[in-house]
């Protein structure tokens, strides 16, 4: 019988106490509970607020201690000085697992210093674990728990699980979690990682199978850096790990301290050489954090760096070559069969077959056509390895029942097709989701689309080169 | 008399024609004519096809001959082919500005390339100029002049304006000139460059008086290098000169020959030297090309490069304090009396003021109370040079009459204020679309704005130092 990690019941908890909750929709506590009901967390859920009877149609309890059945998980979000008593009511109730919600700890001076320290002690003597304080989370999309403090309409399932040092998240959580079509599996927000840290919330998505890519963001590390990089070479050699470290310049840091309480120990330098060894992917910006983590939700890994280029513009396509170029891809010469595939799409002259200028064709030939028999050459191609594709500034060419097939056909013969559209009008907002729905990703521009299949080659190559 | 530029005659004809228009709005000619009747161009309209009685209520021509009046401008999108033909109509009107769309020309192989050198000879001897072949263009928003593919429906003036060198911004055409907000003045795509080329459309540009910026992407010089750098550096003393070259690996430069028929000359780092000696900003990406364009529209330069930060997390200020050092700024430091004005919106404990984190203020404070007192204490403050704040993600909050003004504080002090949001619903949209509207911009994520702050504070520094 494998043991099960601590974290475990943070994120698979049977019974949930928010302490704080509010009856009010304009108090950012009425969504610790709101979204619960919402979402249809699977578990009990026990809102706690002294001065209410009721919280969105459930009893609400004076005190934890008032809770009539066990709790597994407490979640405080009242004040910071009134923190320690509520811990103390759970010290009596026997909880195991806290949130703290709130801030004003660390990384408000001395004074919150003190009482963080306080509230610390208490519970490792005690034996509860502890997320933060200044931390909302988990999220677990297989059961629907969700600690935030905006309203979150759906939570799509998948394979991605996040561990964010602090909010960044926060005001793009809902657009991640379905605007965004990532399938997320769970989501950790450390805080000021009072407790737990980066070290125990990988070591728990290393090994949970539900978690097919891990997304790590860090500003410090707090728990024993050696023992962290060594995990982030294990992890990495079983699944892809994305990192985006900031605080990265010296300012940077200091205001990474100062909001969670976290100095960041050692040099970006010294970081930045303990990642290159360890295996993991390094994004630089949000967007690139999460364009990479959709990448190795979505895509097979190309065999090769062959790639074939299809776009609605000769000057995009001009454009993506240099990214290729870049990224370490090479233009793949198509096989000389392809070229009778295509020819029934070509435009009435000589034309380049990568990149290949979907725009030109489109004018002698139907739209559907032009893709269909593009993709279908492409991902047949024995000398493609991937193949990146602009989609043409109207979604309504593809309303009709199917027409979006043959985007798909990449999935089936486990060679990437990466799309890119700059989408704006509700009809290309329509065929983006419906394409990441079956797991084609959709990219915002064709380099970004390049760079993001780029690190998933990365990755494999890495990987075969250690095993 | 300021003798005026020939190109004067393509941006503002009082007569247009075009050849090859189209009845049937699933054939991309149909636009030629369409748009223009959309938008309400100023000018007079002749639809030119011998099949047709008459075109969107207007009479059609068989041929140009057969117009009444004398025509300024003929649009031709007949297939290459017939080209030749129509031009010796043109010369037969005495027609002295042509603009050649069709494709299929010295980018379509030998055949194509012997076609051009017939056409640039039979126009060249009788004094009339061409823009292209394989060009859409030109637009001009003053008088409602478009020639596009693609159903335009608006056009938003102001002081930007684009040379192309090919249709890389045609599948983002009706964004870029409505849900983008950037006020675009003139667009000339220059395609195959028979004729017309980059020295003559900058030319034209720098003396127009309605052109504040000048945006242009190339993928290859084809005038005189010598006098382009020259000009490219007499201009940016003017006004601001953003470029975007691509082609820059050597795939992607046989790739830009085969889809324009115009080969680069010189490497790229030969190029590069010459960008840098002549003061202009390049970009890398299509996406930095357009934000920096929207930046010199929008922002009056900061006067040194202290900036302040305001986010709605502390993660996402440590992102951005993290970018602000490596585009040469440095943090703010607030005047004393900048915390007593802050005093009213900080939250129980002691925070800092740069990065400032709103997200926690709005925990204990009214949302737009934080957001004003913020931004009156910032752009108030003689020690701050510009602003960049985060936007929540809840556009509503903003909705009431008169809640988005504190952000147009910049624009009264001449202190930039930069905006970011991941902006997804409608409300935020609705928020976005008002600001941009003042002249406030709002960029996806706070990596780009402020990037986007940097190339308008670094145009200034290359100025002072030139001056």
């Amino acid at each position: 019988v494998t043991k099960q990690h601590f974290l475990d019941s943070f994120f698979n908890p049977e019974s949930v106490a928010i302490v704080g909750a509010s009856r009010n929709p304009l108090n950012f506590n009425f969504y610790l509970v709101g979204n619960l009901v919402k979402l249809g967390f699977s578990g009990r859920i026990y809102p706690v607020n002294p001065n209410a009877d009721e919280i969105l149609g459930m009893k609400a309890y004076a005190s934890v201690k008032d809770i009539e059945d066990g709790i597994d998980l407490v979640v405080s979000a009242v004040p910071a000085r009134m923190t320690l008593d509520i811990m103390k009511e759970c010290v009596d109730k026997k909880v195991k697992c806290v949130v703290l919600v709130s801030g004003g700890f660390s990384e408000g001076g001395a004074q919150g210093d003190k009482m963080q320290d306080e509230i610390a002690s208490l519970l490792k003597r005690n034996g509860i674990r502890a997320i933060g304080p200044n931390a909302l989370s988990p999220i677990n999309s297989l059961n629907n728990l969700a600690i935030s403090f905006f309203p979150l309409e759906k939570l799509i399932g998948g394979g991605v699980s996040f561990i964010f040092q602090s909010g960044l998240y926060e005001p793009r959580l809902k657009w991640l979690f379905s605007d965004y079509h990532l399938g997320i599996s769970k989501l950790i927000d450390l805080g000021n990682k009072m407790d737990i840290n980066e070290v125990d919330a990988l070591e728990y998505l290393a090994d949970d199978p539900d978690t097919k890519v891990i997304a790590i963001h860090l500003e410090s590390v707090k728990g024993d850096g050696r023992r962290f990089v060594q995990l982030l070479k294990n992890t990495s050699e079983k699944k892809p790990v994305v990192v985006l470290k900031s605080g990265r310049t010296a300012a940077g840091a200091k205001a990474a301290a100062s909001h969670t309480g976290s100095m960041a120990r050692g040099s970006d330098a010294v970081f930045d050489a303990m990642l290159k060894q360890s295996g993991v992917i390094r994004a630089q910006t949000i967007e690139d954090f999460l364009d990479f983590a959709k990448a190795f939700e979505f895509l097979s890994p190309p065999t090769g760096n062959r790639i074939a280029i299809g776009s609605m513009s000769g000057g995009e396509g001009v454009l993506a070559i240099d990214m290729c170029q870049r990224e370490g891809f090479t233009m793949a010469k198509a096989e000389y069969t392809t070229f009778d595939r295509l020819k029934s799409i070509l435009p009435p002259w000589e034309t380049p077959l990568n990149p290949f200028d979907l725009g030109v064709c489109v004018q002698f030939h139907p739209f559907l056509d032009v893709y269909k028999k593009f993709l279908e050459s492409m991902v047949g191609d024995k000398n493609v390895d991937g193949v990146v594709v602009g989609l043409p500034p109207i979604g309504i060419l593809f309303e009709s029942e199917g027409a979006h097939k043959p985007f798909l056909l990449g999935k089936e013969k486990k060679k990437p097709v990466v799309l890119w559209t700059h989408a704006v009008d509700e009809s290309l907002n329509a065929l983006v989701e419906k394409l990441e729905w079956e797991g084609v990703p959709v990219y915002p521009s064709a380099e970004r689309a390049i760079k993001a299949l780029s690190v998933v080659y990365k990755y494999k190559l890495m990987h075969e080169r250690a095993s």
